[in-house]
């Protein structure tokens, strides 16, 4: 089960009543956050999330509205009392945009492990339970969309473990897919599980045009975050120059991913109220979220 | 006339309902802004300030809660359409710093002069209209206390001027200091005004422990921003240490160089009421206000 909130649902530029993009994610006890732009750590408090259960930050790319809320957010979390690493990912020029940011905030009483993610191709990286996939988007500077895969375990049914008078302290080994040898018998989890989960997924897409591999990227996500820049159509052409989508766009690529549901993001400061356009954007995917700051779900 | 806006009160992090300590002073239609923390502006917007008017950007320091807003607010002011070129001022370190947090807004549309006030003694430059003085205050890092002094014209006197018969659209050059001839007589401006009028005094000061240069600095100022991150004295020997001071220092400051009034900024994210300490501190300095952020004047 993770635990997702969109703090900020901005582009370009914090506003009064919008924080910039940012997702936040926890599964037992650890988050990692998806981007900090300047004032998410505000935002982060205003959804009451707890900063001292951040241990990665995923950062898309190195445009001001996702990055410059970076040395307030390292500060405050050395201020939290944070001491073990903190690992920082992100696109190409991710290592010199740190230090150069860290450099108003040169004495962290935790260490910074930054890692630049020179891909062509999607990658995988192994985050405690969790595998990370980045995909190398098309934007004016190099770019990346994040998913998160949660192995789940299968589900157990204590019927059956009954049935084959397993004392109850030895389940949760069968739970986790190892065999136990009781009274001269094997038991394999086969026996006592039910049924095969399905992994969780979630996928976040912004800055981008429109690229063929973000539909297998996302492909069976549970929750699709993606780029709206504006709602109506009119400003496809505009926005395709400038290398971000809108809603429509989002709305097809959550279609033909066949994704459960998909939460809009990175709204243009001009763009006053996305709402008036769900009505159209649900014609192509109904289960379309026109996310508001601190918008919240729990995958399971 | 100067219109003044202490657009946030907080020091050492945003705060969900306090903005970092910054402040705006507008003289016709120009605007400086000291101190640029994270949110800054959001801070300047929410309080109805013209971004467009800004021309002049003093740092006190550049620890992150002072600077850290900076690439947001630069590229802000290139989205709001600046072309003519932003001029920052700062202590030792500052142009270092701006060029790291420019890494991420490489691309502005207007140019920005940095320059570095390496002084050890309180030092002048001049601003439009404006006597900006610069004093080194005690801090971890070189950091300077500002003064902002505005020269105003005297007291035209319409009734001396008729009685002279001289034509009322002669009246601006005599207010302006310049005699005139009419009619065979020498006119100057000491036979039409009333009185010449003290310069308007702004001055700022934070972060810091108490040094005696401050009182001859602050010297008569109608408005004193300075420092307060606690409001009992029972913090002054910790924020001593950690070069900090607290409302009783700063109201004695402003009690001994006699300022007309003391606003009260860079409060600690542990004092959620600044208030409760109003009573106790203008027994030291009755004019004392414990500022909000967004605390308006106008001097004049």
């Amino acid at each position: 089960m993770i635990d997702v909130c969109l703090a900020g649902t901005g582009g370009m530029m914090p506003l009064k009543n919008r924080w910039l993009t940012c997702l936040w994610a926890e599964y037992q006890g650890k988050a990692l956050l998806i981007d900090c732009g300047e004032g998410t750590q505000i935002a982060l408090a205003q959804s009451g999330l707890k900063l001292s259960r951040l241990d990665t930050i995923f950062l898309t790319h190195i445009h001001a509205d996702h990055i410059a809320g970076l040395p307030g957010l390292l500060l405050s979390l050395g201020n939290y009392g944070k001491t073990d690493v903190l690992k920082i990912y992100g696109p190409e020029g991710v290592i010199r945009a740190v230090e150069n940011l860290c450099y108003i905030c040169p004495f962290l009483p935790f260490g910074i492990e930054v890692s630049e993610l020179r891909t062509n191709e999607v990658t995988q990286l192994c985050r405690n339970d969790i595998t990370v996939s980045f995909l190398p988007l098309k934007h004016r500077i190099p770019c990346l969309g994040y998913s998160f895969t949660l192995k789940r375990k299968p589900v157990f049914n204590p019927a059956k473990a009954a049935a084959l008078n397993i004392p109850q302290k030895l389940w949760s080994i069968l739970h986790s897919g190892e065999n136990i040898e009781l009274d001269g018998r094997t038991i394999t989890p086969a026996m006592v599980i039910d049924e095969e989960r399905r992994p969780l997924k979630l996928t976040y897409m912004t800055d981008s045009v429109y690229c063929d591999k973000m539909i297998p990227f996302a492909e069976g996500s549970d929750l699709l975050v993606c780029e709206g820049m504006y709602g109506d159509d009119d400003s496809i052409e505009k926005m395709t120059e400038k290398f971000h989508m809108v809603f429509s766009d989002s709305a097809r690529i959550a279609a033909a991913a066949n994704v459960k549901e998909l939460w809009l993001t990175h709204y243009s400061p001009a763009l006053v109220n996305p709402e008036d356009y769900e009505q159209s954007v649900r014609k192509i995917f109904p289960n379309t979220v026109i996310s508001k700051d601190g918008q919240k779900t729990v995958l399971k």
